[in-house]
């Protein structure tokens, strides 16, 4: 294991990377999926499992965690790692896309954001540098600068300040963040979807330096062609050398096209999410085990997937469990999902080592429209 | 494995006997716990994780089954086992309980059951012939004989009406089973805690004939002492060389007991029930983890237990998660009730062998009394 953070990059193909990140809690290939243990857990699925998927790193959310059962006591426990039985790494976020949509009365200033707790409704604060000491707590391997998430739209007015904000935020991030043998700092990029601002915001992050570079304000409801239009010249803005992660992506073809443009983390809930209410994702698309069309199906979800959920089951199976509210409907759904997703990405990072992106991205499209059940 | 159905004493210490169940679907090791499934599934865990536990065998609900999805699906769908993915011994019971303590607007007659579903309004009926179609179309390889459970309390003349129409209709399912190679159908003795008609069912039911015997209309209210006065003769008055099965059994105590007085099999939802509500089942009793006590407690919920559950995390992160309804709470706890389930039955198989089953028992007893947590 590496005794401290770096970044190699392997192979490219295009804008697209492929590569290695070291930490001393193990590599993460990238491109990275990142599935999401927002509370201490990945949903409906033990960690063991989570790696059997192909993931390499978890996200954990500091909203959540800091409210409960909170970074002191997590502290006090060993750590997050030890906490959640996950000991590869751990990105956390740092709690400032979460405060603004999920806490009560919230309230932001140039200090931070003073809010309720949605559980409980005991005030709390957030600042560069109470995320800085929260993720120490939690005992983070990469580190998420504490910033504001422009919210979509945004006039370019609007879009500067609040930019300008998350900089100065990164300043205070990174000089409360200090040395950290082993951990990563990671700024974001902000800007929304003006190419000046985006261009500003990667040039103070890289005078001030980190370990990553996040690109932030994006899948917040701009779509995918405005999304893409701005990965189209954002990434190319950060570091060439550092990782770039783009927070909260996404659907498969909004990961493939990320890669494309040169991202190389992301982390989504959708694989766990959806896998909890019924929704299997697959090389055909979207499938729906709710609906009544599966009630006699004997084939598996994808007969080509080698996941416990379509190795074992029939798609008549899960339709019966997810209808009758039974817990294994939603933990093999969320196991495939998650799979499906983690085979999505060593495809992605064969494909980008063979050099040939192109293909794999042409044979990913036609899959797709081919429609979710295969010829019988 | 074996060709069919047979059982086999191996030793025996007092009334206690251990032995095994050949069944061409593999050996179920006597005394035996059977986890429930219900609905095609053990709640909140996969099928390997559960013969992980040690489980040789589990139980499906008729009721529920013959409701959602339906016997004749899963029949299409190549039977019970493959739908739910165990592929080992399952026990069906016989839908005659559940359709008096789950159904709506239901009738009881000479002919059976006539009711409506609780989870459509449909109306269905139930007869020793067609819950024996239902079983056999799940595919079931111990089918339990179609009966009435007596409510407790009864009269001696309401639980000998009760009785004698469980014993008519035993002699139509073992009728309407007919000849099924490899499975087996077991009679159901009734009469409530009355001995001799205890004795006077066990009589009827010998000279129909059956595969096993199980002891019914015990475990629904009358206490632990009661229903042992009851196993203190019940059991011996069934054919010794055929498996006794004691239906609804029970919290560990209530098994230890039961073992001590010559019972060879028994099933419960207690373990995954209690598994779902933050209950934990351990050597030292009961310990409810949403208890705030938990919440800092770097400890496992039991020290010298082998499970994931015990192995991989603290009973703060137990507490946490079951408190946050975090599916995995549920999944750990019950792995790991199931888990201590199965530890017990296989320590009371072990003493049974060497013939130091009261020395087992003192320890039981003397370990609960201690309480449930260890001195740190």
């Amino acid at each position: 294991m590496a005794a401290r953070f770096d970044f190699t990059i392997t192979a490219t193909d295009g804008a697209a990377r492929s590569g290695v990140i070291q930490t001393p809690r193990g590599e993460i290939r990238t491109p990275a999926f990142m599935p999401v243990g927002t509370a201490g857990t990945v949903k409906a699925m033990l960690p063991e499992s989570v790696r059997a998927t192909g993931a390499d790193v978890v996200l954990g959310n500091t909203y959540h965690l800091m409210l409960r059962p909170g970074a002191e006591r997590i502290a006090r426990l060993g750590g997050l790692h030890r906490f959640m039985n996950w000991e590869r790494p751990i990105l956390t976020d740092s709690g400032g896309f979460q405060v603004m949509s999920l806490a009560e009365l919230r309230k932001l200033s140039e200090e931070g954001v003073r809010f309720k707790s949605h559980i409980d409704g005991a005030t709390h604060q957030l600042t560069p540098e109470s995320s800085m000491e929260i993720q120490r707590l939690l005992g983070s391997d990469i580190v998420m600068a504490f910033d504001e998430c422009t919210p979509y739209p945004a006039d370019e007015a609007t879009a500067r300040a609040s930019m300008e904000l998350s900089m100065r935020w990164a300043a205070r991030s990174r000089a409360a963040f200090g040395e950290r043998p082993g951990r990563a700092l990671f700024g974001i990029q902000q800007g929304s979807i003006f190419c000046d601002l985006r261009a500003e915001s990667a040039a103070r992050l890289s005078e001030i330096g980190f370990d990553g570079y996040a690109l932030g304000g994006l899948a917040v409801g701009e779509g995918q062609e405005v999304m893409f239009e701005v990965l189209d010249y954002a990434p190319a803005m950060l570091p060439a050398d550092r990782p770039r992660y783009l927070m909260g992506v996404g659907k498969p073809d909004d990961i493939v096209g990320a890669v494309q443009r040169g991202v190389d983390m992301m982390d989504c809930v959708l694989p766990t999410r959806s896998g909890r209410t019924g929704q299997g994702w697959t090389r055909r698309g979207q499938v729906n085990l709710r609906n009544a069309r599966h009630r006699d199906d004997p084939r598996p979800l994808d007969s080509d997937c080698a996941c416990p959920a379509c190795r074992g089951y029939s798609r008549a199976y899960l339709h019966h469990t997810v209808r009758a509210g039974e817990m294994i409907g939603a933990m093999l759904l969320t196991w495939h999902n998650l799979h499906y997703f983690q085979d999505l990405m060593q495809g992605l990072r064969d494909a980008i080592a063979a050099g040939r992106l192109e293909g794999f991205v042409q044979e990913f499209e036609a899959m797709r429209e081919a429609g979710d059940i295969e010829p019988l």
